[in-house]
């Protein structure tokens, strides 16, 4: 059976909503962020990086948002959360969630984890001063310019879906101008309104409770 | 016919090495970083973000490595560039890929581009010192745990290959710790002798001179 290793409010729920979506038999292990788990031998020898998501597959084991989600796709091909035969369409998806992964994230991720990219605490003060700025101008680009409605790619739902709507989760914490993204916001109740969104986030913060 | 918006220098060189790879008829337009051409209203209207690469298609231009690498595998099946009929495979190959686009390109950012990020001159000095660091570890982590041999994936040659020697390119002006990281070096060797490789740094080198 398929495991995903998760942290809440961490961007491993886009993986764990796509699950749902797809309708797979998986099971999940929460990582304990507070105790700094994602660091121990064990999960090391899970994911070496020391991040999540990890989906564990009879395979082997994978890492990294965009790719699981496309193997979710794969897998799983009769929920259709992908335009798998359509080269340019599936690039298109591709292509967002690469930008989810590799500009808005790394925005986000410069208020909390600024120690990545520079050890002087005033440098770190001064990556989190900008976040509301540079996640705002991320969302702002999504709303314009990338986000095509109702859905993230048009009229199908599919795995950009799930993964927008995780990361718009962290914009207010974030201090992004929510005036600026409305789309987006319309976008995340219509999701969080979905079964599949209602059931991840409830089993995450179960887990978070026990 | 297939058009890339590429940088010299930049990660667009992926892409153009995968086109030469998959034996694609396409053309190249260089923007001029130097006068910052990619935030002139002409570029913003090829891709709104404001970075190479870009790829124009006859359905719409792509933009993001990951996603314009799966296209051309895709799109020229014959090349055999990607493992596309095994999910596994091919979500193995995405997350390499995307390992490098959200970590691995990301850390080197910090050390010419850390205006994303913060304003204060003296954080964008704090994120420089720390490249080495940064940038080094992953190269160390893909060394030791990612980089199967002979080939990013194994046997077989993949749109990895490509995507890895171009970030490559830069260790050196990043100050990375060489000696941590000895096989993506022997890789990089390997990828420079390729008649494609050869031709696509030839062909970006013209273009700079004239």
């Amino acid at each position: 059976m398929l495991k995903l290793f998760y942290a809440p409010g961490t961007c491993a729920l886009a993986s764990h909503i796509a699950l749902e979506e797809a309708g797979a038999k998986y099971e999940t292990q929460r990582i304990d962020f507070a105790t700094t788990q994602q660091r121990s031998p064990d999960y090391l020898a899970v994911n070496p990086k020391g991040r999540v998501p990890a989906l564990v597959t009879e395979r082997g084991i994978l890492t990294e948002t965009p790719a699981i989600l496309a193997f979710i796709v794969q897998s799983f091909p009769k929920a259709r959360l992908a335009p798998l035969d359509d080269p340019f369409a599936f690039a298109e998806l591709q292509a967002f969630n690469s930008y989810l992964c590799s500009t808005v994230h790394v925005a986000h991720a410069h208020r909390m984890r600024g120690a990545r990219w520079a050890d002087d605490p005033q440098a770190l003060e001064a990556m989190k001063k900008k976040v509301p700025e540079s996640v705002g101008q991320c969302f702002e680009l999504i709303d314009r310019a990338m986000l095509k409605g109702p859905w993230v790619m048009g009229e199908s739902y599919t795995i950009a879906d799930p993964y927008l709507f995780t990361l718009a989760q962290w914009l207010e914490a974030d201090g992004a101008d929510l005036a600026r993204c409305p789309r987006v916001l319309d976008h995340r109740r219509r999701m969080a309104e979905r079964a599949t969104v209602r059931k991840a986030l409830a089993d995450e913060s179960e887990a978070r409770a026990r």
